[in-house]
């Protein structure tokens, strides 16, 4: 018997409601096999806020440290400042647990309606860096409040965090299509754009069967919805990673079904999956928000623990689910239920 | 008898072919009224910078400081490393010009084909700031070429440079659909992303007529493929405004469509007009580069003349020419010939 200790934040709006779902999921692939599931639920976000006027407490951060994986609904409210839950939480474990690759999934699936007029066979991984660049928090403001106020935000990045995400991107194209595309903007931002070309020189040195391209980000608009088939493994840094990914869900479905992992493969800290979207204040406590993209981060936790059978059987069963149904048609519960059934059987 | 003192920096790649259309259709635009155009031809850009080392210098500087408008191509070339000729060139006109107002109107035309297969009628005004954020080139590097490096990039935003665009841009949705989109990341760039709200509300408190609305960059892009309808003035920053019009250009029949205006609404620089696409190495020297958005951009310059009428003229004959000629089975010489004609009569 083994076991998976998991640690799990639904956090905020329909955070609370596709994580049940997942957990409802998780379950049932892992009936019959001799691993041993154990979660700990974790009240984090806009109410313990609110309560305490803290948005991760040192305890937690360390009790959290103690779990095998994380798993994560969604982060923000309407009633809280903007910033102090994401870059509090959300971005404070990311950065603390070194969340190095941003793992992001594309696939459009059979059946699957997209905006698209001709998307063709879209299936492409995005490794967005985390744990760098415009994220790091280094910015401030003088004079605030005035005509003469000066705002920065500062994009830090380092050989150290570029080239191990990177070298994880190649891993990851060598064992797909053997295609990696570099997304940046050199042209401007030179010298993070110099760093990641050479560190992407010197680690696809080490892999000669990677045929390496690389698209600006504003150029890339334009081939991900022109021609979205042609990528297979994209790296970028943190803040086009966030921009190309939402795109990325857009055109494959919507990002109700576009699942995330941020992961540390060094394994030194636990690894935190979780939808792509957000808490959506808008649809929140109406028993409407799709699952799936939660669901699907599930499986890529499976994944990291190499539980690869237990993974596959969820994304079986989400496959057969989308092709049964066009999405947007059931409740959350619903969804969640079809798809723990089409697990077991 | 009124002048219009043109400089014209065809630049690099394709840059060269569609110029030369531009002006051919703006010399018809003007016949029959009263202005006198006349044009002189600086050599920048690629060439320029493998003869001299230079990639704009002092003297050209001044002397295009002295003309009316100035009507790019596009700049950039493999041969060159990157940033030289788009900083050195580029940036360095819309910042020593004070362009402020990067406005890139999106208009998809009847008869266009868009990637989306249901894109409604999309007739947005990006206005894109110009010289502030990420585009300042404050940035640097440590230790570079080694496993040490540390490469910074700098978001300088200021209380002036957000506050004139983002009026502009409200002057542009109380005189269009009264609707106005902010994008930024405030979540995330919490210093910049506060002051572009403080000002949006502000500024936005004297035009209580425009309704103003609020996106992340991220979100933004699911929303520009699945309702790009629902827009009408969108305001964004330097970065953001540049990722932002590529996929609108995309959505919207392709860049090849896409025209733009830097503009110093103060007058006191002349304002500079090119189509949103580059120099397209990939494609340059064959003659099949699509002149519109360098005529486009012509018409835009006209409207800021004050010229609206021959603007219009330029306008209805491209409208006219897509109608009936599908995008890219002509040349760019008779794309240009057609639109001339089509303006003289
Ligand atoms: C909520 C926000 C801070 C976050 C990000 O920008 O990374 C989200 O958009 C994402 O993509 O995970
Ligand atoms: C060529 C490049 C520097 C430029 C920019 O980034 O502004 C271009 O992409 C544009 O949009 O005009």
């Amino acid at each position: 018997m083994s076991s998976l200790n998991l640690a799990v934040i639904p956090g905020d709006g329909i955070g609370q409601e596709v994580i049940p779902e997942a957990l409802k999921v998780l379950q049932a692939a892992l009936e019959g096999t001799d691993v041993q599931l154990t979660t700990e639920e974790y009240d984090l976000g806009a109410r313990r806020w609110h309560a305490t006027g803290e948005a991760l407490p040192d305890e937690d951060m360390e009790a959290l440290a103690q779990h095998d994986a994380i798993l994560l609904g969604a982060v923000g409210d309407p009633s809280v400042p903007s910033g102090v839950l994401e870059r509090g939480l959300l971005l404070r474990l990311r950065f603390a647990f070194q969340h190095y690759v941003n793992l992001r999934p594309t696939v459009l699936l059979p059946n699957v309606p997209s905006p698209l007029a001709d998307p063709g066979e879209v299936d492409f991984l995005v490794v967005r860096e985390g744990t760098e660049g415009m994220y790091v928090g280094n910015g401030g403001t003088m004079r605030e409040g005035t005509a003469d106020e000066v705002a920065t935000e500062v994009s830090l990045n380092t050989a150290l965090g570029v080239e191990r995400v990177v070298r994880y991107a190649f891993e990851q194209a060598q064992a797909r299509r053997k295609r990696l595309t570099l997304v940046h903007k050199h042209n401007v931002l030179v010298h993070a754009g110099h760093l990641w070309r050479r560190i992407t020189d010197e680690v696809g040195a080490e892999y000669p069967e990677v045929e390496v391209d690389y698209k600006h980000i504003d150029a890339m608009m334009i081939h991900l919805v022109d021609s979205p088939s042609r990528f297979d493994v994209i790296v970028t840094d943190n803040l086009f990673g966030d921009i190309i990914t939402d795109l990325a869900g857009a055109i494959s479905g919507g990002i109700g079904l576009s699942a995330s992992g941020n992961l540390n493969p060094s394994g030194d800290f636990p690894s935190m999956f979780e939808p792509v979207h957000g808490s959506a204040p808008d649809i929140a406590g109406q028993g409407i928000a799709d699952p799936t993209a939660a669901i699907l981060s599930a499986a890529l936790l499976l994944d990291s623990r190499g539980l690869t059978d237990a993974a596959e059987r969820i994304r079986s069963a989400v496959h057969a689910d989308l092709a049964a149904t066009a999405p947007g048609t059931r409740s959350t519960t619903d969804v969640g239920d079809a798809i723990a059934a089409a697990v077991r059987a």
